[in-house]
């Protein structure tokens, strides 16, 4: 029910298609994020004309708000969101350790409180996936201890062996052949704990491995430094996803260094917030500047947002307060990183990712890089 | 470039088509309203497949922002909005006096204050001409005095005569031939008022010819009151548009009295708020019992949302905030209005326009009706 096949290969970047019960993907793939079962803004229909191919839904959010249960009981994820295409549900570790109000947290799970209504919630491997299960989604992710960076020694390498115990809880308690089981390599910037780690769990054996921890605080630079040890840790014919990342150099950097899925909140923040991507850097689109011009946000473009609106009529709209701004923005960046995604993939078929760079320029620019609006 | 043919009566009750330089309009017709240059929350694209001809922008909107000096620099309102098909502009004269803080009013024209920024502005027919010239839409309104109801008679009156003056103004600062320039007849509920306005607009010719200052206070029963003795003395070759209106049984009762043409923000206003329009009533998306229910919100539509949203997904949608509550819900409302006038132009032309309410119960329920949650 799960395969994945890698076709090409440039350096250690690699092109592939990992393929689910709901369908193939491309890698490597850019997942857009739907944290509370929709993708800010964005119906399915105009979700798939973006080229998405695989969308991730927030098991925190969804736990807390409508429940797994009543996701379940209305036909599981993709019928309650309409998004009959790939899934992957994260397992809440990151979204209790950077938005819960931690109550308790021990060898077992963590006790928080809901940052919706203050109610007293917990995780735990067995919790968060049976919550995946029932939520049923195609990739369901490993139940991680992931501390923000930066981050004391000692507690990086307790978040280790946790993540690694908990894996294996997870494995344990998965409970449905139709949904593929991915572990999460933690450890910081230590890259002997990541190494551990990242042994360990293939010791354990899952379907695909994700390095979690990173786009977390840290440097660009610093995130390449682990990724370029690391990811050649995990096992080579088994998918690899960089979670939570990120900006297009990002996303280039982790491809050339063996990475094979990503997921981010970009798109759609960036376009809630009037910032439209280009490949030569991200519009502000509230600026004066745009307010006689006729052209689309970026030329060629073959989104909804670019078929017809101007920069002029954007940026009247999120002059106005209008949500057409932020639902044409957004449908724009989500077209974006697919074009982006699929020339990655193109290039390496050609043998030729580095020069990804002469046609997006963006993915040379540091994470705050704007036009000088 | 104007023609109006109408193919079939059923009692006052016609059916027939608006040409305009930007394609046919099917009457009686209804135009979903794009205020600031966007109908809320949802694409072109969107707003053609819920069956939408025509839409409507206001005047007053967009001369406060963009002005429609941008919006004729970027093409005219056609081009700035995507909305290729037959477009209106009101006049702002309701708006000046519903949003605006009126700060001079005479027999020239009007003083305001933007409800925006507070600027000062002012319109008069001249200028409320020149800039729906400059906007650019298919069928332009003349400026009109609409003062809310209840209003004292002298004040009624004055409204009238000003009216009347400013109608024949504006037909003279009316610059442009590919635009249609429709009278508005005034009059609050004074019969002896409607019939002097309605006689004295159709002396000066006027393309088309609607009746404002209703559905501003007024009971269903005043309204159809009103509409029954002013609509046939409106010229029967031209079309006749009711402004502003409104609630199915509004408008039944407006076509039965043999209107053509209307407009009003409740598809998308309800939409926002959580309430969808059915043919048995308005359902409250937010409430409980629509939890766990797999069911679209209307069975049998064949809207974008009905196709794949249950009504608990639609009520996650809005308990979370999420901009796809409004958007979902928008859309369905939008085609509901559709579906039921393409229905009531169907009866028309069988010649059974009473029977609409049967199929349609909430053409016979008063503005406030919902269902009983």
């Amino acid at each position: 029910m799960f395969e994945f096949d890698i076709n090409h290969t440039d350096g250690h970047a690699r092109h592939g298609v990992l393929t689910t019960p709901h369908g193939p993907v491309a890698t490597p793939a850019f997942m857009p994020v739907g944290t509370a079962g929709t993708v800010k803004g964005v119906t399915p229909t105009q979700l798939r004309a973006t080229g998405a191919q695989m969308i991730l839904g927030n098991t925190y959010h969804l736990q807390l708000r409508p429940t797994a249960d009543v996701v379940r009981e209305l036909g599981g994820l993709h019928r309650f969101t309409g998004w009959d295409g790939p899934m992957l549900t994260d397992s809440g570790g990151f979204q209790v350790f950077s938005l819960g109000k931690i109550r308790k947290i021990d060898d077992g799970g963590v006790e928080f409180q809901s940052h919706i209504d203050g109610a007293t919630m917990r995780l735990d491997p067995r919790i968060a996936t049976d919550v995946q299960n029932k939520l049923g989604a195609d990739v369901i992710m490993a139940f991680d201890d992931c501390p923000p960076l930066p981050c004391e020694a000692d507690r990086v390498e307790i978040a280790v062996m946790r993540t690694i115990r908990w894996a294996a809880e997870c494995k344990e308690a998965h409970a449905r052949t139709d949904q593929a089981l991915f572990g999460i390599v933690q450890g910081g910037l230590d890259l002997r704990l990541r190494e551990h780690c990242a042994t360990q769990l293939a010791k354990i054996g899952f379907d695909g491995y994700a390095i979690g921890g990173l786009s977390v605080g840290e440097s660009h630079d610093e995130m390449v430094e682990v990724l370029r040890p690391v990811v050649p840790m995990l096992p080579a014919d088994r998918p690899r996803y960089l979670m939570g990342v990120g900006m297009p150099r990002d996303i280039v950097a982790a491809v050339a260094a063996g990475v094979d899925m990503f997921d981010c909140v970009l798109p759609t923040r960036n376009g809630r917030n009037s910032q439209a991507f280009t490949a030569t850097g991200q519009l502000k689109m509230r600026n004066e500047k745009h307010r006689l011009d006729d052209s689309p946000l970026e030329a060629g473009c073959d989104c909804e947002a670019c078929k017809f609106a101007s920069r002029g009529y954007i940026r009247h709209l999120f002059n106005s307060g209008e949500m057409l701004g932020p639902t044409l923005t957004s449908i724009h960046n989500l077209r974006f990183y697919q074009r982006f995604l699929s020339r990655i993939r193109e290039l390496i078929r050609e043998d030729r990712l580095a020069t990804i760079v002469n046609e997006y320029p963006i993915a040379a620019m540091p994470h705050a890089a704007s036009d000088s609006e």
